[in-house]
């Protein structure tokens, strides 16, 4: 079984809702950049990504000193978890699995802390359990695959309390360049002249739609850190066309700014048409029950809607849903394999309007037909 | 100061003889396939590279389950040494230093055994410290710096040595493919099904000279080994370009062999023009001496060559050789950091009949410019 979001391979020709990839694809620009690099393909990738380092730190306002580069923000994350080798760390679930994959490989102890369903999945107050016997703290912000963005009084008290324990405060903000602009929301990166334990996990693949480029970073401001992930690295670890087409999209800071104007238009045509699948207020209090009975028959048809900070909307339905999608030709992510969650949670990608249109008359027809079959 | 071999981005416009790839360049079917594949970087890597690993098991003759991708040979090593965790290995001197990076970075003790100058640098016998303490022992056949093949019946002995005693063989044969198909050459690839105990690394960077797309394999019969590996890598290791360049380069059987012509007459070529360059007879005593010194005015100009059983040649020269040709745009590797090796040790790549000329052309000029000093 394939685990993850974005299995094109199996399904060809299929509208893929399940990876949260920006729907206006990659600018003009990268894609050329990544189209000429392939004459440098004769040469090893530069082994300490300096260009592509400054070029990063330039859009971060920060400096190259304190960026780090790996073959996607995956090997950012397992690069960290290699160099500071932690015995106890502590993640939310559910969240991105690639942070308790990535501290099992050194043997890490791993405790969760469940973001509660009545609660939306959002992260209400400092877990309990952060005491000093953890080493690391992972979160994900906004969260994969909740789409939950944390309070910033709340990512302050936590970073404090890291502070205060010696904990290292990992924040993934791989989706955060999706979010609507507004003072109350605010990177972590802020708080990087301060902190020596904040590490911050960032990439292009989301944002400047490359995944298959595979292209991440962390910025820092711990040398000590740096210099350790550097020792556990293979100095060739990102790719010619990756650094280059890199570089091209750390040189449209604009193309951030169209992207959160379309995904916000567009997220908001996708939930306002969802809407109509709201299960009406009497029946939500049954609706963990009849989920968890996984049969189509015995459950009318409903979206329940949760998180969507980012590029993508995390929501409860039917159990098979994906499934019966695919006869529509429709990938959407099944969630039931993320710790925390069971079947009959999704996550769906916000696309174009086209594609958004296309996915919502088949959510009809699907309620339609489960509906005819109750009768 | 940086520490590899093919640093075309601080020297550009030079011609490169310090990174060991195909002088042929990748086959034209191999950078299409790359440059197609820019049309799928918008979805992530297939998470199990499915299709590239069966083309691999085809081309090496093995089957799709005993091979294991990875972001260059480099990933695959560090992701084996993640995977087993061995407490103890052993590494021979000079060689291949991203072993010992990679054993490092899980807290391996390493252990070396010298390679001696006085043997050509060949390994002559079972190295006496290979007891049932060390866990691992990484091989490179040829060996990367020092061009040298070790012999069939002491690989064979080695192998059983180490299925006596519980050690993992790792050979690295990224450059076997370089090597003239003779009997008494053969890869380690007949032993895979007889040994658990056998690891086989390889990549497409160096004979399909695609080292900047980023794409290595190792091959291995031990189910357990290779499922410790996939539950410590990110699952999206290798990018949509270097899948698709590796799959048409597996297709490409043919060019390996015309590779093997091209690189064995050149190097016929380059070896009979650097021979004028051999010291006399009565020289050689005093060679280690002299390059110790470390100047130029007092050396006679010489080059002492060693191995080159695959696609470079490994000599001493006078120190600062290196320098000395980057003023005529030549690029060669300075081999002085490598553990065993001191100054005035360098590696050349075998290249065009043009470039290798040039090359020849350079070195009698600085020749007669230190022996017209010294009159």
């Amino acid at each position: 079984m394939y685990l993850h979001g974005g299995d094109v391979y199996s399904h060809p020709n299929m509208i893929d809702f399940s990876a949260n990839i920006n729907f206006l694809g990659a600018p003009k620009s990268v894609v050329e950049a990544a189209k000429s690099a392939m004459d440098g393909i004769c040469h090893y990738p530069q082994a300490d990504c300096k260009r592509l380092r400054q070029a990063i730190a330039s859009l971060e306002q920060t400096q190259a000193g304190q960026v780090v580069c790996g073959n996607g923000a995956a090997e950012v994350i397992f690069s960290l978890a290699l160099a500071e080798k932690p015995k106890k760390a502590m993640v939310f679930a559910p969240t991105f699995q690639e942070y308790e994959q990535a501290l099992r490989s050194v043997g890490c102890e791993v405790v969760y802390e469940t973001l509660r369903e009545g609660y939306g999945f959002q992260i209400r107050e400092i877990p309990k359990k952060l005491d000093p016997t953890i080493d690391m703290l992972f979160l994900c912000n906004p969260n994969n695959p909740t789409g939950t963005l944390t309070r910033q009084d709340l990512l302050r008290r936590l970073l404090f309390q890291c502070e205060q324990n010696g904990i290292l405060l990992v924040v993934d903000e791989c989706f955060f360049d999706f979010v609507e602009q507004k003072e109350k929301n605010q990177s972590m990166k802020r708080y990087l002249k301060a902190s020596k334990l904040l590490f911050i996990v960032k990439a292009f693949t989301k944002t400047f739609a490359i995944p298959g480029l595979r292209l991440g970073y962390g910025l820092c401001n711990n040398p000590q850190i740096l210099e350790r992930m550097h020792a556990v690295t293979q100095p060739w670890n990102v790719s010619v066309p990756a650094q280059e087409a890199g570089i091209a999209a750390a040189g449209e800071p604009l193309f951030l700014e169209k992207t959160r104007q379309a995904v916000t238009r567009e997220k908001q045509f996708l939930l306002e048409q969802l809407s109509i699948f709201l299960p009406r207020g009497e029946d939500r209090g049954n609706l963990e029950k009849r989920s968890v009975q996984g049969s189509l028959e015995s459950s009318q048809f409903f979206i329940e809607l949760y998180g969507h900070a980012a590029n993508f909307i995390f929501f409860r339905s039917i159990p098979k849903l994906d499934q019966e999608l695919m006869r529509y030709k429709i990938l959407i992510r099944n969630c039931s394999n993320f710790p925390g969650l069971s079947e009959g949670w999704y996550r769906i990608a916000v696309r174009t309007r086209e594609e958004n249109k296309k996915l919502i008359a088949c959510l009809k027809q699907i309620k339609e037909e489960i509906e005819k079959n109750e009768i």
